[in-house]
């Protein structure tokens, strides 16, 4: 019921023909606060409820509870969100033992790509990929839950 | 996903030696407002994650979702949820056709008893008990998400 991951920003658009899968993501929120975050996500034709607590000091870690829920029921839900739902492709790209998580964003996103890789501990050591970019972990303007609220096209 | 119910206060304790059944139910809020509502329980031995949609404008019908979790994923929970944790006992008491859900509320909240029951149309007729009191169907101040922000003991 803890998540450990690390975030980055991304150089350029090869992990798109190294991913071994890609799948359509939406989502939106039901609570959009870092303490209590309660998502709802249809990716391809399954749906999820997730609900996240606070990230500890480094932004590594963060509670994280999930069920699977129908497609129909993800939709519904959906629909009763807070304004700002998020439109994208994830990319899961394979680098040594680990998988990265590479999000295309579309919409009031567009332009934003984030790759993100799950760790086992924080220290965790991990191959890094030629694209990828600037590390972001931790920083909360690159929660999808922030960007659902405070979009990235509308960033100064 | 539609859940129907009236609402009313109630006028003595006489539901107590009526009931055929109690159960203690803690419960707290991951989000309370009521466009939204995002609830997390403990019902006996049980866990419950319920998201309720705003009400129509009876204050009859309200969108609901729930789904059993493990208690221990209610605990989890629960530790996240918003200030203003719910403590009650459920009396469920037979009237006819019909099962009233009646809460006797404990701490901040301790002096108010609700009853509840669900119809299965906005219209349909029930037999009322003589402890049922006056109706507060769609009167916001009586729901459990408000009470949680402000309870009982603090009104005017």
């Amino acid at each position: 019921m803890t998540e450990i991951e690390r975030k980055f920003l991304v150089l350029n658009d090869t992990y798109k023909t190294e991913a071994f899968a890609q799948k359509r993501i939406t989502q939106g929120y039901l609570n959009s606060e870092p303490e209590r975050t309660v998502r709802v996500r249809t990716k391809a034709d399954k749906g999820y409820l997730t609900i996240k607590g606070e990230s500890n000091a480094s932004g590594t870690t963060r509670m994280e509870w999930e069920t699977e829920i129908t497609l129909a029921d993800a939709k519904q839900l959906l629909a009763i969100c807070e304004k700002g739902i998020i439109d994208k492709t994830r990319y899961e790209v394979k680098a040594g033992n680990h998988t990265f998580e590479v999000d295309e964003f579309y919409g009031d996103n567009a332009g934003l790509v984030i790759a993100e890789v799950e760790l086992t501990d924080e220290n965790e050591a991990f191959e890094k990929p030629e694209w990828l970019g600037q590390e972001v972990t931790g920083n909360e303007r690159y929660y999808n839950a922030y960007l659902s609220q405070k979009p990235f096209t509308t960033w100064k």
